[in-house]
């Protein structure tokens, strides 16, 4: 039996690419994991992007959970690990579709065999919606939908759009400061009276993204985020009330991975007359991390009411292993994993993590090691003199964001609970 | 005639990878080049990564005359663009050999026939150094150096290696509160001495990175390099001095992007008996940016004396070019371009050009302009309500650090200056 996945399981990997082990001879992506290799025995290359299965399963059964509860569907954001193998991990999993942000992720998305994907930007370019017509006209099963913002961006697509289907679409709603979308409910009817005006194109719903409120006063964010989904929602019922619809379900798209709860709460209240869907777009969560959403998803679980709070929680995957290069000072470890291994934006790195290779199993890091800088390819571990690390061991990191740690790697590997590889996994940023 | 680039240029790059049109077929990246794409007309996939390739011509002609007029040889560092095709370029303008950071990296090169590497970095793992004795082994022709900077590192590299060649490596000299390297001269000398009693490894020479100093104070900045610079010139002699050298020239390397100036004035006053090669390292020249380097090149070029003094500078020859995909607020535009396309670790992307597809050429960007914040795939840029800017327009922005934008692309376009595309570069992050 064929799969989508065959041209990039059966592409080779070699110690070209960052992480694979310079020892190795070169091997289909999928024979990778018969190898069984080992982080302990120190048999992977250095850095190298390491995702925990046991924690991936998880986090998916964390989700699987809280969608059951809440009667929505998810999306989740593939732009966090363009990993065609992940996507096709989650849609296994239920996942309505994938949601991309650019024509080229969801250029990987359609050649890896994802039959939906929810394109969170507006196509602005003849090349991105040619290809986006021609996909949807090569394949009746592909649903392809895409955002409009403006009334100038509608007659733009419009205007460029040349396919036997209708541009499927979504009106997007922002706010006053925000980044993207119409300024307001009464903004946003005006986009989709456009958008319904036109031939080209078919109104399939709304979408908004709540995520961008990150301050320091958790319960302002909170009240915001409540005031853009209650917009929304009454954006689409205003959709649906003009009958700016065609004739599939509404759908209704919200929620990254900090406030997906305060959408399925906003959706409680929702009273469509026709079929309508409830879709988040919760990209992080397959991950977690240990800095950024692990903060935002502890906010969210104090939030959660009863009826929906799950037995266990999000559980970090990602680790970002290296080697000890040098001790050069008695308080210093230089690691060789810098700004281009691990995201920086946020947070810097945290050692959770250590072995030597062929010893013990990887001790915890102690609480006093600390990561205070990062050059390009170095990290500066920070930790007390007497601290075993030499030259040759490793460190393995919790990282803050998973988007801007995820696109430094084109390979990850999947580990089993004793740090085996279980998965080659190819990515496409 | 077969070129080491072969392979390269003869893979097939699609829609998949950044920057490719969407709405072209699939070429081997050879071909590329002879479609006359133009950012003019709307040619090319959005965001995309351009190489002005008059302002390398440029770059190039500069390094080339302060080689010439200071006897200095340049290994300029690799990983900053990561493009075997840009390697070639290097080699081809008289590089002595390619620096690189990484075990990974040095593959990369190896496989694209790099014929000398520096290795910038100590080698710590076991498959690492089967690696590069396999590599030395394999080729007679091709020289490996990499670094060593403590006892134990020098005893744990001789451990593991089995080869057939002694590894060859260069003693690093570091600095308190510094990163790698033996901390002043005595520990070099120790480390030396081991080196020198292992038959597995053969000293060529020393070896610092004054780089990392870069505070506000421009003048305290060069006094702390030029104390460091001419301890490695005394260090050098100390090797010298005490026989622990083989019977090949003295290597002494040294210089990033913004002291190679003071590296040549440390070599000038070197008194070596044998023969002794002076090899810069800097990797940043190629491409320069519009931020950082620019501040330390004008530094650089303020300390030039007169006979050092070339009549042309530097240019930025790195442009991310990205769409306008909304323009919600008079005062607001958001591009399709994000912290995974630019670097965003000095300073955010300045825009500096902008242009209507097959409009009139691009014009300047006004200093009224400014970027002030970045999502992962979003950019924010402020500009006057009255600013001409819409849906589909695209702005090309300056970069501020070259090392940390490039890793993010897997594609690079050199392009005239009508902006067509002369060659389509491939990098190995």
């Amino acid at each position: 039996m064929t799969s989508p996945l065959d041209p990039l399981l059966d592409a080779v990997v070699d110690g070209r690419t960052k992480g694979y082990p310079q020892d190795q001879p070169p091997l289909p992506l999928r024979s990778v994991a018969s190898r069984g290799w080992s982080l302990r025995r120190g048999e992977l290359g250095m850095p190298a992007a390491l995702l925990r299965r046991s924690a991936l399963d998880q986090n998916q059964a964390f989700m699987r959970e809280f969608l059951r509860r809440t009667g929505a569907s998810l999306c989740p954001h593939g732009k966090t690990t363009m990993a065609p193998q992940l996507f096709h991990r989650q849609l296994g999993d239920g996942a309505w579709g994938i949601t991309l942000a650019t024509a080229q992720e969801a250029r990987v998305g359609v050649a890896y065999g994802v039959p939906r994907i929810l394109l969170a930007n507006q196509l602005v370019l003849p090349g991105e919606v040619a290809w986006a017509q021609g996909a949807l006209d090569a394949d009746p099963g592909l649903d392809l939908l895409c955002l409009v913002d403006s009334v100038e961006g509608v007659e733009r697509m419009a205007g460029l759009a040349r396919g036997r289907r209708p541009l499927p679409v979504l009106v997007e709603l922002g706010y006053p400061g925000g980044r993207t979308g119409a300024r307001g409910v009464e903004e946003a009817l005006l986009v989709a009276r456009a958008a319904r005006a036109s031939p080209r194109l078919a109104v399939r719903g709304v979408e908004c993204f709540e995520g961008l409120f990150q301050s320091a006063d958790a319960a302002a964010d909170a009240a915001r985020v409540r005031r853009l989904l209650a917009d929304l929602v009454a954006l689409a019922a205003r959709l649906e009330g003009e009958g700016l619809l065609g004739a599939e379900e509404l759908v209704v798209s919200a929620g990254g991975s900090a406030y997906f709860d305060l959408v399925a709460e906003a959706w409680e209240r929702q009273a469509f007359r026709g079929p309508a869907r409830l879709v988040l777009r919760s990209g992080c969560t397959l991950t977690h991390d240990s800095g950024l959403y692990q903060r935002l998803v502890a906010r969210l679980e104090a939030r959660l009411p009863e009826r929906w709070r799950a037995p266990r929680s999000l559980e970090p995957a990602i680790e970002i292993w290296s080697a000890v290069l040098s001790r050069p000072e008695p308080g210093l470890a230089l690691l060789g994993m810098g700004k281009r291994d691990v995201a920086h934006d946020v947070d810097l790195p945290q050692p959770r993590r250590w072995l030597r290779a062929g010893g013990p199993p990887p001790a915890a890091a102690p609480g006093s090691w600390r990561i205070d800088r990062l050059n390009d390819q170095h990290a500066y571990l920070r930790l007390p003199p007497e601290a075993p690390l030499r030259p040759g061991d490793l460190v393995g990191c919790g990282v803050s964001h998973p988007c801007t740690t995820l696109d430094k790697w084109q390979l990850l590997f999947a580990v089993d609970d004793e740090d085996r590889v279980v998965e080659a996994i190819r990515t496409f940023f």
